[in-house]
């Protein structure tokens, strides 16, 4: 493609105003901001970009590489040098720089193991515990940089060991003190606009702080757990402990928000069939290529349907109304148990439904579709008595609305809740196994139903 | 049903123990866990349910209440007396308390009313205010509990000010402190933690403080667009400013992972044809009634693409197989459709196709489609082939099969794109236009090209 020159130099000003404010501490430019004008210039010149990233200031393009998406981290790899990678790593939150090295590491194996190489061994050490934790523990979000005091310390002590750290830059969002004993076991925590009201010259242990058994987790512990207790307990940082009860790291709102959306996402994606993931590639034949797996899982259901179908062949010969009418019932089936199917995924999700509340979901599904699959029925019976003046056949395409209504009110929620109990996400494959059963059903009793009482 | 008395004792005893928990200053109680436990206990006995929240301490109901479903909220206004719901209101956040009177209003009119009758001159035009917003706006959504200072004010005397606010109750959760010039119009904010490097002696203008100017809201803003700046500069709390710039508020990070997890849930109800707020009611009719109403649509759309097949009923009667195949067809396209639909959604949602990008997502979804659709064209086309032993049978799927997966790949991202452009929410409505489209696109193409080349 050609290159639109004065969107080029444009991007090029706003980018150039941008980095010399940073440069000059101003607090109105945003890494973010920068990060959002070095894309756009990605796509329309490739060389430019990397031109501009070369000559950014490291601790600038830490943190903006931390804004960027994945692919575009993976390939700082062909940009920088290791030594180049490994000090701009280090300039960012730990968090952020495990992830760095993970999306190195898809690619280019070798390399994040030279990045490490480079880190002194408690660095690398930390590192390697960061990127060990699976997506979706709690360890894989944290930041190690945080602000902990011992129990019996002294709160304007304290205080002035954060004036340090935060003038020497090793802690930002310093929203709570938290608190650890001497084994560095975690205690609780103290908001900073708590510690206005109290004498500094009084020990953390003397003052009223936040115990809450839920406000910290376990470095192993479900990130889905996580976003549940941030979220019900509205706390804007979540401690994180390991396996004896010692504090190493916390979670803050905006990984938070970021889990949140990646998460919904995901359902809103596994439920259509696609996958996430996949589709963040650059490359549309790997999209295509995912997308076309859960095609083909389709075709297959289809052609199951088909078959069902191809049992009355002498009954549609005989009557080719079925044929014309057939996809109402399977299309309607489809629908009904979408919605349910939808409902209850996200519910479940949501941590809406729990335990008992399985027979209750199920059992409202099943009322809600019979209301919905006899009111249905009434109106499609008629409207096929009228089109084809057969009043019979009235009767066997609202019987048949019947019962697969009530089959996608019973199946939408029971096969969500039993890919759960078997430990499946309830989001993937969910809608595939219900269209077969909808429109199996579907087809089954409309053509069965019509060879018994019209022929 | 029978209550279980077993259960009911336990979780009696449970609730007992938090509220004396509670009383006595114990921090490792939340309200949310006393909420949850009141809901378990009111689907009990609603008797029990409301004999405990009727001697609860007000401050503690008040801050529990915040935390219970809107149907729990609107039904307050049949246990308790106008007097007691109006202190009740008083004692919670300014935006909670907003959100109380108006889910009373939704069924009990005069009740909110007198409730704000209750209010003295300023609190009452305070609450009229919140509650005219729309449910979009910002203000909807935020309190105006913050801490702020004049920029000409002395540090340490703003943190005095501040001490005397938190030891009185009247602000919490306080991270910055918002500043404004003499007329509140809002310059920007500092961090509490930012204020433990400075000298209390100097005054906030001296020191360098965040002026960004996406920082801030005005109180009319789209929440959504609201979300979007919280996430991408990572705040935990937004100023809400008027139409002068005045500030007048804040969002927290807590109502953001609402916003966020709400806004996800009604785009995953709406492109499965549910509507999120008729899910949250507890009369299941009214659900199914809700529910109907998309159903309804679909019975439309189904009915059309039913007639398209009668246009070729000469054509099935003489070949069976057709019916037999023509599901496959239609299912391929509207899986492919909902696919291509659903990414495209929730990528406009998340901010990922903006203005240019939109022919890029229409290219890409049309060669992907093109892709996937030869690909199964010749795998449906050999199977229909050996299936019903007719060459051109397996030609002719073929052939329908790319038009409609084309098609389905085309439509599936115009029709959000267009939804969009014509200022309707893109998710609502869209997956019953695209299974029109793909229905009747695959039944016309197939039945189109059998009669044209097989009869």
């Amino acid at each position: 493609m050609e290159i639109n020159q004065e969107e080029l130099t444009y991007i090029l000003n706003i980018l150039d105003a941008e980095i010399n404010q940073y440069k000059e501490s101003d607090t109105s430019v945003h890494p973010y901001d920068i990060a959002e004008q070095l894309l756009k210039l990605r796509e329309l010149s490739s060389e430019e970009y990397e031109k501009i990233i070369k000559k950014m200031p490291h601790e600038l393009f830490a943190e903006v590489l931390s804004e960027l998406p994945d692919y575009v981290q993976e390939e700082t790899a062909d940009i920088f040098s290791v030594k180049k990678l490994a000090n701009i790593a280090s300039l960012m939150d730990t968090d952020d720089a495990a992830t760095l090295i993970q999306n190195i590491s898809e690619e280019h194996e070798e390399i994040s193991q030279d990045i490490l190489g480079h880190f002194d061994d408690e660095d690398k050490e930390l590192m390697k515990q960061l990127i060990s934790y699976e997506w979706d523990e709690a360890g894989s979000y944290m930041q190690t940089e945080l602000f902990s005091a011992k129990i019996d310390e002294n709160i304007g002590v304290a205080l002035e060991r954060l004036k340090v750290l935060k003038i020497s830059g090793e802690v930002d969002n310093i929203w709570h003190v938290h608190l650890v004993n001497e084994r560095d076991k975690y205690l609780g925590s103290v908001g900073l606009e708590d510690l206005i009201i109290f004498d500094h010259a009084l020990n953390f242990e003397d003052i009223p702080y936040d115990k809450h058994k839920n406000y910290s987790v376990n470095h192993k512990e479900n990130i889905k757990d996580v976003v549940e207790k941030v979220t019900n307990y509205n706390l804007n940082a979540i401690a994180v402990l390991d396996n004896k009860n010692r504090l190493i790291g916390r979670i803050t709102s905006d990984d938070i928000y970021d889990i949140i959306e990646e998460t919904a996402t995901e359902q809103i994606f596994n439920l259509a069939g696609v996958n996430d993931e996949a589709e963040q590639d650059e490359d549309m034949f790997q999209i295509g290529k995912t997308r076309a797996i859960w095609l083909g899982l389709n075709l297959l259901t289809a052609i199951a349907a088909s078959l069902v179908i191809g049992m009355f062949d002498a009954t549609i010969q005989s009557l080719v109304a079925l044929a014309i009418l057939m996809p109402i019932v399977a299309s309607m089936g489809g629908n009904a148990g979408t919605q349910t199917l939808t409902v209850t995924v996200r519910q479940m999700a949501l941590g809406d439904i729990e335990g008992e509340d399985a027979k209750k979901t199920i059992y409202k599904e099943v009322v809600i579709s019979l209301v919905n699959g006899t009111f249905f029925a009434i109106v499609i019976g008629i409207i096929a008595y009228f089109w084809f003046n057969m009043p019979m056949l009235g009767v066997v395409i609202g019987l048949s609305m019947i019962i697969n209504l009530l089959g996608a009110g019973f199946f939408g929620s029971v096969i969500p809740l039993v890919l759960q109990r078997a430990g499946v996400d309830p989001a993937i494959g969910s809608s595939v196994l219900l269209t077969t059963v909808t429109d199996i059903v579907g087809f089954f009793s409309f053509l069965g139903l019509a060879s018994i009482i019209l022929l």
